[in-house]
Order: C-alpha cells, then structure tokens, then sequence
C-alpha cells in the first residue's frame, strides 16, 4: 500500500507535494520520499522512515529545488520495515537520470531480476520491484533513444516495451532529468492514478515570463480537490503521460489491449472517502455497501436480537450508518479511536509488552451495557482484531454481539500491492461461516455477499469490472499461477 | 488546556504514563512533561514541546525511572509557545524537593508574585501561574511543617493555607520526594480531577515482596478505562488526596465552602466523548445538546429550507446526529478531516503561506452539490474557521447553508484555563444574531440556548451547577472583577 | 577536574562564555553547562554531555540570554559518567534564585548531606557535591538575609558561613538572581581562581546608555588574555568578589585564617601552558620542571645509554625540550599524537573492541630504530599507558627505552579534585623504583624528586606553599583523616 | 584535499574505515561518507556534512554491512560546502554498480561533461569531477565487457581508457559490486595512494573457513602502520590494483609513459609527519627544509636580529626546531595552539563575527617580551593569517619579527586537488619579497629556495621529480594551457 504524487508546477514544488502526501498519509505510514529537478537537470532527493510529518526536516526541504517533483508514502511490508535501502524513490543515472516511484506490486519479479543482472548488467541495491521496474524503464530507454534523441515518441515506445516485459499491477510516476515528468499505469488500471490541471491564470502561482499550466498525477483524487486543480481525468489503463518541464502534455495508449479492472479494496478499506476514482465516490460505494449489507443481515439475524448499530472506526462508519438507516436500528459510537498513537519503549531488562486494540479503541461502557449489539467492520483479514474488539464489546456489557462485515470473506492472497497477511493467517482461510464466528467468539456473524460488494462499486457507474481476486480468487491479470502463489506464500512465511 | 495524570505503581510507571497523555493529548498538543522520583526521593525530568510522540526519545524514557510519577501535556497561550521555561511539570528543591503540575489558570497572579518576590524571597523564573502555585505550596509546607516532620495532616493544612491564597480554577498533583503523590482541586471543582485504582491482584503487576494497590489521579476517566483502573471517585471541590509512596491513600476537604460548579467548556467541546465526567456522560451529554438544538432549529428555519444535516468533524458528530434524528433529516458526513498535520516550511524568500481550513478539512462536492445544507458545530468562539467552512460549501455547490452551534454565542473572556481570544476578536461580542449570520456568510444561523446547553449537560445527573461564564458572565469563583478582566484584555492585545 | 567561568558584561554573554569554555576544554570533556540571568532575573540554563562543540545546538544558544553568566566543562568522575542529573551547574529556586558552578572536591559531604536532608529540608537530587555547597550557601544566605534585605555585605556573611560548614577544595561561581555574581575560592586557594576586566571604553562592546566595565572570573588566566580582559588579580584564598548586574565591584576575605597552598597538579599536567596561575607560569615551571629532572637523569642514567631526547605529546613537551638542553642530547619527535578521537561502535553480536594507546598515538619507526631512546612524560598514574608506550617504542626499533617523569611517583589519593584511581591502581603503591620500571617493561626509570618539583614551582616566584598531598601525603586542609581516605578508597572499588 | 581509504577484509570493515578515516581528518574537515558491500553485491552508503566523529551515527555504522568497503574525507571548495550533493562517495547502478571516491581534480571537466550528457546520455547530478570520473569508468566498463563477463583484465583495459580520456590528478578506489575493489592512480603520480596487507594468519582477525589476506589502499601509510597492515608498496603511477570479493590481489600497469612527480605541497603542509610516501618521510624532509631555510636565514637575517625561533604549531615546528638548532639559537613554543574549535552562532539580530586568528593561536606575553623573534610558517598563501600572527607577536611585547616561511612564495594556481584562493588573492601575486614583509607588516621576511625545497624533499631519495608547480608555473601533466587557468580563475571569483 502506497500513495504517490507528482507535479509540474510554475515555481518550487517541494511544499505541495509535501503537503499532498499529508493527504495521502492513509496509505502508507512507515516510509516516505520526495525528489524534485530543477530545470538544469540537477536532481534532488530526501527519504526517510516514518510518517511525512516526523520525516522531512527544514534542512530537507530547502534543498529540494526545482518546480518539477514527486513524493511516496510508503506501508512497509513485513521484513522491508526497517530498511531504508527500500524506500522510495529510487533513482538511475543512465541514461538520462530518472527517478521513479510506484504503486503496486510485480508479480514476475524473479525473472525480471534475472534478465538484469545477467543481460542488462544493471545492479539491483534491494528487492524493491520498484527499483527493478525503474531499471526495466531505464534499459528500454536507453535502447529505444540510442543513438537517437528523446522525445515524447520514443518515451511512450519505452513504456510500451516496459508493459510488455513487467507483470502486475502498477501507477507509476517518474521524472526524466532535462525534460519531464512521465508517468503510467497498468494494462488493467488496478491502482488508481488521476490527473488534474491547475489554468495558468491562478493568480496565486505564477513565473516572471509566460507561466503554463501547472499538472498533477496522484493516486487520489482528493489532492486535486484540496489544492485546486481541477479533474482532467483519469490515467487510463495501459496509457502513459509526458508533462514536459515547460508544461506541455503529451499521452498516448501504450498496452495492447487495455481492460479496466480496478482493486476493489481501495473502495472495502484503502482510500479516503472523499475521494472519487474510476469514477466513483468512495463513500457512496461504502454507503451503497451499508445497503446491501442490511439485506443480508435481515435474511440471517431476527431484527430483535440487534438493540444499536455500531461502527468500527473510522473506515466502516458510512456502511454502518446506512445499515442502521435500512434496518431502522439506532446508531451509537460506542468505541473511541486513540488519534495519538506513540511507541512502546524497551526498558532494560523489560519484555516487550503486547500491543492491543485497546490503544487503539476505547468502549464507552454507556452504550454497550445491557445491548445487543450489531458491530460494522469495513472487512475482516487475520480476524485478531475482531476478536479482541468483541471482547472488548463484552467486557463493557453487550448481552450479545453480532458481527458484520461491509466485505466478503478473504480467502485468497493479494498479490496486486494490497499487503496481506500469508494464506495461512487469514481467518477465512479453511474455515466455514460459523466456524469463523466461533473463532472470533461472536454471537452472528455476516459477510457482504460478493456479488452485493461488486454492485455496490459498480452500480449506476459505467464501471463493469474489478479486481476482487482476494475474495474470489479470478485473477485479472491472467499471469498468475499456482506456483507463483506458493513461492509468495513460501516467501512470506520462512 | 492542559491534560494532566499522577501515578503510585507497583513498579516503573514511566510507561504507563507516557501511555496516558496520549490519551490525554486533545487537551495540549505543544508542550509536554514527565517527572518520576524514586523511592530514594531521587526525581527525573523530561520535558519539550511538541506532542508526545515527538517529544520523549527513547533516552528519556529510560531515564525517567521509579514508581511514582506525573505527566502533563500543555496547550501554550499566546506568546508564550515557544518558551521551554513555561513548560511544565516545575521544581523546587526546597522544602522536601517537590515538582508540581496544574491545569487550570490563577486570577490573583499578580498579587500572588508580588507577595512572592518580597516576602516569601523565592524565584520566579516564567510567567506560569504553575510555578507560582508550585511555590505557594512550597512556602506552606515550609512553614507549616517546620520544625515538625511531614505528615498527611501537616500537607491537608498547607493545602489548606494555598486554597486561601490562591484563586481561579485549578487541578493540581504534585510529587513530594520520598513521601508521595498529592493532588488537589479548586473549591468550585471547575476543572475536573478523578481518582481511580488498581487492585494488588492484578497479575500484570505486582514486585517481589507485598505489592500495594496501584493509584492513578487524571483529567478524564478514559485514561482510567484504558488501563484497567476501576474508577474510585472524583476528587471533590476542595478536596486534597496523598498517596504515599508505598501505596496507602489519604484524603480531607480541604477547602471552607466547596460548591460543585464545573466549567461547561469540557462537556462543549474539550473532554473526549467516552468521558465521564462530575458523573456525567459527555456523549450523552452532546446527544442531548443534539436534541435541545434541533427543537431551536426546528422553531427558527422551515424544514423544507434543509436537505441534509452534516456535523463540522469530530467533536460535533453526536450532536448532529441526534439533531439529524429529530428533525427526521438525512445525515450526511459531507466533510472529511484530513487526520495527518504537517508544517510550513519557510523557504528562503518566500513568504509564509496563510493557513487555512482546507488544509484541515475537505468538501466532499457530490454531497453539496444542489442542497440545502445545515451544519452543526460544537461552538463559534472567533467565526473564522466557521467563515472559511461556510464558503468551502457554498463553494462544493450547497444551495443554501444554515449553521448551526450546539453552544450559545460566546461572548465574554474565559478565564478558568480555556484559551480564548481577547474579547474583542469574539465574533459574538457586540453582534447581534443576525449580525453575526451576515458576518459568517451563511443563510441562517441557530444557537443553543443557554438554559437548554445548561439542561443538556445536568438533566438527569446530580449535577445542578456549572460554570458558564463565557457565555453568561457569571464567575463563579466570584472574585473576577471588571478591573482583572481589563488587565487580561491588555495583556492578551499587548 | 573542572573548568569554570562567570561574566558580566555590557551585552549577551552567551556567545563569550561559549568562547571560553572552549578554551577551558583540556580541563573537562564529559559534560558541560552555561547558565545566563537577565537583569529582569529570568535565568536560562542549558547543559549536556559531551564537549562543548558538540553539547550546545542554535537554538540553546539562542535561549541563554541575559548579560550575566556562567559556564563549566566536566571532567566526569566512575559511575557518574552517564547521568545528566550530575552534570553543571544547579540551580535552586529558594531564596532568590540561585545557579552555581564549582571545581574541587567537599571532604565533608556525607555531614554536610545528613545536615541537609534532616535540619534543613532541602531536596538533594543527585551525588553532586555542588548542589550540596549550592544549598549550603542557599541556606546560609536564607538564614544570614531574613528579614533583612540583600546587599554584599550579607552576601560576604554567608560566604563566611559556608567557609566555615564545608571542608575541602573549592573555586565556586555563582549567579544571584537579579543581584550579580559571586565567586569565592576555599581558604587555602586550592583550585585557580582569576578575576579580569574589560574597560568600558573599550569600542568593541558597549550599551545604549552608560556601559560599566565588564568582568570575568575564571580558572585559568589564557581565557583573558584571549578575549582582551586586563588581569585584575587573582581571587584570593578565602576571598569573595561579588559583581553587581551593573558592572560593581565588591570583595572581602571571608575565611579566618587563609594560607595560599595551590594544587602541584595543575603545573605538572592539568592547566594550559600559556596560562599564569597564583603568579607562576605554567610553561617557564614546565621548563624548570626539565631543567631539574636534567640532573636526576644525569644522576642515574649513563650519558651513553641515550640517543636522543622524546616527548610523549603534547603536556611533557617544554620538560623534554629543556632535559635534551641541559643533557645536550638531540630532541626529536617519534610519538604522534591522533587529534581526532572517534567513537567504538558496536555492532550486534561483536565484543567491544579494547581502546588502546595505538588508537591515540603512532611511532615513527624511522625516529626509533636502532637508538638508545629517553621518553619524557608529565607524570605516572596508573601506568598502563606508559607501559603500552614502552612497548611502542621497543616495536618500532628502540635499542633501550629510558623512561622519566617529570612528577615524582604518586603515591597518595587526590582528594581535592583531581580525579585519580584508587589506591591499589596506581602503580607506585607499594613499588619500589626498581619495581616500577620492571613493572613497565622499561631499561631504566627516573622520577622527579619531590623537593625538584616544589622548586621548579615555586622558584623565582612569591609562592611558597604547595598541595601535594598525592605525592608526600600531607594534606593541606588538615581534615582529611585515614577514615576518610579509607572511606573514599571503598567507594571507589565498590 | 581529501583522503581516502578502502580495504577488502575477513570481516565487516565498517569501523575500520571509520578508524581510518579519523586518522585521515587531517586531509580533510567539511563531509566525509563511508560505502561497502556485502558478498551478495548489495552495496550500503552513509555521508554527511562534518567531521568523522559527528557524521556518524550508531544506526549509520549498523548498516555499513560488508566486508568490501571505503571511505572519504573532504575538504570543500569555495561554494560547494554547503551541499550534500556534492558529498562522495559517488554511485551508479549501471553496469554493475560501483562506488568511487577520489582524491585530485581533474583539468578537462568542461570537455568530459559535455561528452557524458551529449554522447554518452549518462546523468550528472552534480558539479563534482568525481561523478564524472566514475561516469567515465562505467561507460568504458560497460563498453569494454559488453557482451563479455567481468574480469581483471576488462577491468584494467577500461582504467587505461579511462588514463587515455581524463587529465589531471587522481588517486581513485571504487568498488564494483559483486567482484571486489579497485584502486588506481594518475599516471603522474600526483596524488599519493599506497597498498598494505595484513596476513591471515593474524588472529584478531579470520572468517570460520578459510580466511584469507585482508588489504588497504589509502591515502598515507599512517593508515598502515595504526592498524597493523604490512607497506606492501605504493601504486605506481598509472598502475591499477584489483581486489577481488575474496582477497586475490591483481596489478598492472594501464597508463602508457607514466612518471613518478608527486606534489610537494603534500610534504610542506598536507601530510602527517608520520607518513612516508613516496618513499620519502614527510618528518625527516621537514627537517631538511628547516636546515636549508636556516642557511638562507643566516643569509639575509643578521645573527643578533633574532633572540628566539618560535614555529607557528602544529606542521612548522619539525623545520623550526632544525632552524634553531642549525643557527644555534634558542627554540621556544611561544604560540599556544587552541584544540577546541566551536562555531560562532548567530544571534537574531546581531551582526556575523570575524574569526581571528585569535581563536586559534594564543601568544603567550612572556616568551615575546623584548625580544627579537624568528617566527617560522610552512607556507604562506593568502598571507591574512600570518599577518595577523605577526601583529599578535608584537602586541605581546616582541621587539622585532622576522618571518620565515618553509615553502617558497606561491605564485602560482594549484589545479592538481590542494585548494587555494584565486590567483589575485595569493600574497606573492605580483609582489616582491620586500613588498611581502611590507604588506605581512613584519621587520625582514624569508622564503625557501624553489631548489632547495625540491632538495629537501628528494635528497638521498630515489624520488627526483615533483610536481612544484604553484611554485615554478611549470605543470607536470603538461595539458594545462592559460586557457583552462584563466576560466578556473573566472570560476572562483564568480
């Protein structure tokens, strides 16, 4: 999970596109990295781990220059956490000198490592498939343009050949040193990426000559939104776009056959509700979600074992107040999210004490003492949090609880840049519907149907297809095997 | 504002209260403090601005040993924000070595210093009413116990002699070394204070040879909730606890004529919702301000001139559902706050950037879009933010927009620890209610009645007085008078 | 061993005390601390570990405003290395407001801390023998002032009451809040103590207004003559000068019956060679000190065994250079001396590495090989140094290595400030000569008579008394009793 | 001026650089960085502005993983301190990835950057020649073994194309990831760069199979001797060495008619004493240039002018002592060198500080006093510092000052890697000696014959060309027309 941003803008572009991964904090908290250029060519970089607040100092930020520039937020998967060779950007300086960031994930990273190391003679500092796509972009690069010039032809040639060596899901967004910004998104527009124009004539930005316009492309479309850029439009599937330093534009449809088939988890969990993507409201689609998730409670739990409806904060809330709203059932915040979350420091010769929900959730005794209780959870993945929250739930005095899920069971790996426990731990994983209600000591328990999930995205959208292959285990991109899934599940666990 | 916790435990307590202002961080996010002693009497201090998160370092912490300890998180006033020497918790070497933390604000600090400086010859050395509070303490602990050993009698009597000098609110803990943790709070009980305990039992505690029970003193009892303290009772107006350092707990009235008359202002808007406070609920306490609103709105705007009901995000959202609720509207959450503050960097040349709401909030543009829309906050204090709100609607594309405020217009100095704006930046200050509709841009605008704000927080509760004087200018203390409002009037515009 | 400085000047302090901390930094290296006063009596204070480039940030630096002051360089002591509570100076609120710095060492302090802890109810919080002089002088001017006010006069009456409670070596400055600044040196003139002056004339400085003169008081005389101070005199033994915040002057003999007996040690190790201390220069007793230890050598060592004349660097250089005059053998300079010192990391799962006189000094081969070599150091301590350095010097070639000292052996604690090893590690405990030098792996050992060392002191000079009790165990103070040394002997190893 | 250092070992080699790095400080104060490399090829770098002791963290040193590693200091050149971008060591990921530092400067920057970005299409982020440098390296690698594997003899083939396309000065070490470290120096021999081994056999070192000898390749053999590495020889000018990953050393000759002219500032100024290079001691030619500048003294300085020989600490004093000795007068340290350097902050409105020489030499009073002193320097360029040296002389009460200087007068750039100031700057620009004395403000003024410093440098050595260029105008590489001077002087003073 990751969020990212670029901009071209008519002065230093270092505050905004700090300020946009504030924005975009929500989808990714361990890492983070801005790099600009200037119109020189000179490139500037800082990253660091932790959240974007804690991690840029003034001293960072007065050194990146340049009105051209791109910032990561980054969620570290498990082993990555605490390597900043990891952390995005990452940056090559032949030919040209590039620097590229991504979200998403590769899916036929063992081969594309090895046709670098052993063909391309390109050396791979981490096991990030950011730094092996960055050097795919690279190597095509360099053969496509030698001996000839670079121009926006020869770009899009480049992330054509990319597409049709890299496998996966991808919304990339790189600067090419001395012309531009570039950026691309997969085949299949699995990960979102959304472009938006500022009109030169803002006054409040502006250069002494002939200022363009100014452009972003980020995974949200609440950046836009909150900085005044108005909508373009969305990247579409296998496209790239070229912003060259000056601001002209420049697009075209690199992949050969592209099909739109978003994640559905950016609509279950990852975005923000205020954001619209593939043309959808996200918190309509949660909303929606709330709808046909009363339906499938009132077919399974009688109306009279449910005194309140709650929601899980903050995710579930829009879902949650629709299925109140549907079943006529009063709506109560029973639990309190800790906004400050802090560390928990070693002493000598201390244990390491257990982090629980309770640092994170407060039960407001008020409201739970001589209930039942209906409890709305966006989605439910290892199910270890659930399980303590419906303790939590009981110890402050529910007379029974009912669980529900605004998502279908997860069964199968993400393998599209969703971090995921391994197979094993998913509590779906092997389990029946009662058996998961058992295991988390609910009283009921009940999922979004999937079907019901799908229409809840899609419906009265011109939207017709998505990525659920975590809940149905179709997966879009067609490339992956069984074999791959157990080297990924093997790859997590050892 | 400020957030304090005091603590006796059966072992290190560092953690348990670096655990606790976390908790506790709505109440100050600029300044924050820890100090321990030892059961030798040696004490340990840190101290910086900032949040929690940021200000302890891992060396801090380690150095913060024993099992008696206090913390405190500050909100600065104004001019004072950038001062190390105005953070709390204070020290004084003599007599006994005690350090002391308050929230609260004195309203005799001028003759308070004045008797200091001359008579009693100690140092004052910031502008803090703690410090002056610490060392008024000091001297009657000096002079009563000399020459007689301390005992809890000879402290209730130098908490006694400090309640006679001193005037305002205040809620007030303080480490003695070697003897124990005392807390106190002002005669009016204004600013709240709850005791809670920890059995010996316990299994996650406990020290090798007699564990005691374990103590915990805090604004607000979520902090209590959350770390399985069952709560003991509120420390009453006047009253004196001291907890000694192995464990045994002493109390006395302290105070001549203690009245319960807490400030409003926690229930309004400062107290986190899962607290209870002076046994009173503060969500249930807003579900009734709700309540109480929309009868008042329902007598002024037609119902046809709303569409939807939005709360201004976080501390409104019970008040506006139940507004919601009654008036049978649809509720809608058409804002979204975004969670992760960053900074403006100052670049050299540049000017600084005018912060505004949108950095803080988003519209969410298909919730507005061609609605009548009415928006519920917790209180109006300067109508800025309110201001910008109201446009940023208008701006989503509302039809109309109607504000309403689930407090009633603020209209004098707060002067019992809430940070307000000298009165004449109060939008309500010489405004009439359509005055201030007009100056706020919005179409209608509804407050709360300040009988029905009173009966919101005390119907159904033992409750039966409150200090209200920002909005009714009634002092309960009783000793403010025109000539000290004047004076803070002229400090805060100096 | 300490170095300590005060001002008063005619504008910010801060910058010039940092100043002349660097220059005191030969004199401690572990901690250091600077305390300025405004003439409102606003104190700031700021200390760290470390030395003196690294310990003080910007905006430290910027907080330490006020144009009187005081700073310090700590040399740390076993077992107190680590613990910020130790380092300088302290401060205590009650009466005035009081910081204080100090360099010595109190013999009587486990008296003087039972008297504080049961008689007069001050908080001591750390092992520091300052803060217990802090609240001796603290109590003593609480008693000498009450009711009456304060003037130097009573000032000078609690000097004379601390003379009179505390036993030891001690040169003490300190800052009255909103009064001036103290310093006093203890009745035997122990510890440096120097007092310079800048006329107000002088156009680098200079007020507004009237500016007075501005005055220093500091260990050693090179801080004024790097910053143009005039030398006004030294304080005296028992002496206290006070300085009023506007620049005048007042002092007294305080002590009974004062006698000058100064600390050996600073000629033969501890203070600058540029520095002139109680009228001696350092360099020109150095060079006697050579000049004598010439003949002991000429006395013991055949003139044939000796090629050439070595210092080890940089202390022993002025005694070489004058042993290879007299002796009329060739000086050269085999050892060189490592100025920059770093950091051993370690790295999980390694030993810590052994430090070792390599990592501090290289041998010139090309110096050494095939010659008769005569090492010249200050003084023998512990010994483990000069054994390493023998060893050196045999590796890189040496025919012989004859080994002097310019200190004769050390034989006795230093309880007056110098910190030394204990008893049992210094090698001339219960060693014969002969002893020593097989000890040391050298051909020949020769030591500077004690009568040698007190001439090359004292020669030429007014000064005729000496403390140098670690070399003949006669110490000056006359309370320091074999229980005590015995005490101090077990607190050491334990 | 810069040093450098790189050792292939049995272990991980981070603190060993960063020991050797501390003894190479000398050569360099302003940023200095550490890279190495793990067997896998994964590569790890951590630069930083500063010395080696602050640049350093604990958590920077835990990632330096690898047993392959190097290390740089760096001295900065006028508007380049400040960026870190300019910081080496410098690094490219294609082919192969390499790290590459280097000390020298190279004359023909402005022809290999535009080939770089034109031809080569390869990125330079920077206005650093060591980017360039390695740019070269790599692109002759990538020509050179494409298609063929990676070996030694590949690799010295693209080192003699890189000879054939770069001129100047260069000691270089790079580390090819995955194959080992290689070393090379200009076939000039300007820079100095020797080669030491270390025997498995030793047993502070050694893996669990089969260790084998562990290597050094570094700017001075000081290096060698603090750490126990054999001299195995120096690189020979236009030689390259070959490390592999597991210890197999490789050489050869790549440069085409290579001569050995070293600099002769390294031996009037740069090196440490005790260093040996070029198989001339740096110690034993400072003797000779103070005997042969004593003979030009007793040529022009009347005997009864000069009482005393004083150096100016610390590299002067090898000559001044053989001055003194050889004219037969006394030899006195009068100048006290201040070790601790701090930094002078910048209060808000005050205006910047002059650093004086003051802050780093004291002159103590005593050893000037009526006396007509000889005071020697190694060099003069700018001649700012000794004037004000020459003033503090007489302000301490010298009769006359003579200055000598052990160097002849610089006249000339120096474009080989020593920085100086711009021509026009230069003292004995267009001056004669009178005018020198005249403007230095001193009685009579010495310089060192051009002869007799290159006497003194190779007599009875079998060294017999140097580079004296700043001296005689006379450019060993023999490429260096008034062009490129003329532009390297417009660049300085723009």
């Amino acid at each position: 999970m990751c969020g990212i941003v670029g901009m071209v803008g008519n002065g230093p572009v270092n505050q905004d596109i700090y300020d946009a991964l504030l924005l975009l904090q929500h989808r990714g908290q361990d890492a983070t990295g801005i790099a600009t250029a200037e119109s020189t060519g000179v490139m500037h970089m800082a990253k660091a781990q932790g959240m974007v607040r804690e991690a840029f100092r003034t001293r960072d930020m007065r050194s990146l220059l340049g009105s051209v520039g791109l910032g990561h937020v980054r969620y570290a998967t498990k082993g990555t956490a605490s390597s900043e060779e990891e952390a995005q950007p990452f940056y090559v300086n032949s030919p040209y000198g590039i620097v590229l960031i991504h979200n998403g994930n590769l899916t036929n990273t063992r081969e594309l490592t090895a046709e670098m190391e052993q063909r391309d003679r390109r050396h791979l500092n981490s096991s990030s498939d950011t730094e092996l796509l960055l050097n795919v972009l690279a190597h095509e690069l360099q053969t496509t343009t030698s001996p000839v010039d670079l121009d926006p032809d020869r770009i899009f040639e480049a992330v054509g050949n990319t597409h049709r060596r890299i496998e996966g899901a991808y919304a990339v967004i790189a600067i090419i040193a001395g012309y531009g910004l570039l950026a691309f998104r997969d085949p299949f527009g699995i990960r979102p990426l959304i472009l938006g124009r500022r009109r030169a004539a803002d006054g409040s930005t502006g250069s002494p000559t002939q200022p363009g316009d100014e452009w972003v492309v980020t995974s949200e479309s609440l950046v836009l939104e909150n900085a005044d850029y108005e909508v373009v439009r969305e990247v579409a599937p296998g496209e790239a776009v070229f912003i060259s330093n000056d601001g002209e534009l420049f697009s075209k449809q690199c992949a050969d056959s592209p099909v739109l088939a978003p994640c559905a988890f950016e609509y279950v969990y990852l975005a923000r509700p205020d954001s619209v993507m593939n043309g959808v409201s996200v918190y309509e689609s949660r909303l929606r979600m709330g709808e046909k998730l009363a339906d499938t409670i009132a077919k399974h739990v009688p109306r009279e074992k449910i005194d309140v409806v709650m929601p899980i904060p903050d995710s579930s809330r829009p879902a949650a107040m629709e299925v109140a709203r549907k079943l006529g059932i009063e709506y109560r915040e029973g639990f309190y999210k800790n906004r400050y979350v802090g560390r928990t420091f070693i002493m000598p010769g201390q244990a390491v004490r257990k982090k629980s929900v309770r640092q994170k959730l407060n039960a407001m005794s008020t409201e739970f003492k001589g209930k039942n209780v209906l409890l709305i959870d966006d989605s439910i993945v290892r199910g270890t949090t659930s399980k303590q929250i419906i303790q939590m739930a009981r110890d402050a005095g529910a007379l029974s609880v009912t669980f529900a899920s605004a998502a279908p069971p997860v069964r199968y790996p993400h393998v599209y840049g969703i971090n995921m426990p391994s197979k094993h731990e998913l509590i779906a994983h092997g389990r029946t519907i009662p058996e998961i209600a058992e295991e988390l000591g609910c009283d009921h328990i009940v999922f979004q149907e999937v079907d019901d999930l799908k229409a809840a995205i899609t419906e009265g959208t011109d939207l017709d297809d998505l990525d659920m292959s975590c809940f149905d285990g179709r997966y879009v991109t067609g490339t992956v095997t069984e074999e791959y899934l157990d080297w990924v599940e093997r790859s997590q666990t050892s």
